[in-house]
């Protein structure tokens, strides 16, 4: 009864990891969500870009939407690099990013944290606290490039 | 006098039109961008869909955070359409999306209020609310696609 009952367990995991198998992410569809994700920052940035630089007329309400888009996206970057099988393919994506997990990761919550910190500055619309806050995300966005993506 | 002020006002708004024109969007970056952030509705959605059809095991926080997503994706994804020029390329946007940008609109605007929703019953956790409102934004993404994106 016992050796059945293990038995049983055994054949239940079998099943749901059949089952999650069957819906696991195909790693096409995790570059395409990696690089969807960074396209949309990409976006988003070049445009705030432009109101810091002076190159766009400075828009409060706008500016600080797309401060808080561009936190949201980069709560969704991360997870488009950890699809095995997603090494290879249509991406840009170093090996580094694959063989150094801790250290991507590491950027990719910096980006995080710098991006919120935006965010809350965007909400106050004073350019003087928003311009260096603005040149921090810029340099998280550089450095991990830098390091771990093929130019 | 009179006449030289309205000179240099219109130079004025030449000059300032010119260098918005010269930072204006490129149709080509506006059509990654809406199809980087569908990309990205796309994932979140498939992998929310697999939770709500227990083909994936149901995890409170990490529903609640791909609801979130799409919702902050939600108002993101119509400015991608607006920018001239992007009516055609690398897009399966019907000429619709450009000729009845009313409708186009609605349904844009109808996509962010039904993902706040679920972003809303998501925090609570509660299936039997979760269930209904992820339904109701597919029908959303279904009826504008029809409408809107050759398959």
């Amino acid at each position: 009864m016992k050796r059945n009952a293990v038995v049983v367990a055994i054949l239940g995991v079998a099943v749901l990891g059949t089952s999650l198998m069957a819906h696991a992410a195909k790693p096409e569809d995790a570059i395409k969500y990696r690089r969807g994700v960074m396209a949309a920052q990409g976006w988003n940035m070049g445009i705030m870009g432009a109101m810091v630089k002076g190159e766009r007329p400075y828009d409060k309400a706008d500016f600080a939407q797309r401060a808080a888009n561009v936190a949201a996206l980069s709560k969704m970057a991360h997870e488009g690099f950890t699809v095995a099988g997603s090494e290879t393919g249509e991406t840009k994506a170093k090996a580094d990013v694959f063989l150094d997990k801790e250290k991507f990761k590491g950027g990719m919550d910096k980006l995080e944290t710098e991006t919120a910190k935006l965010a809350q500055v965007a909400a106050s619309g004073d350019m003087g606290a928003i311009k260096p806050q603005f040149g921090e995300v810029g340099k998280v966005c550089k450095g991990c490039h830098d390091n771990f993506r093929e130019k």
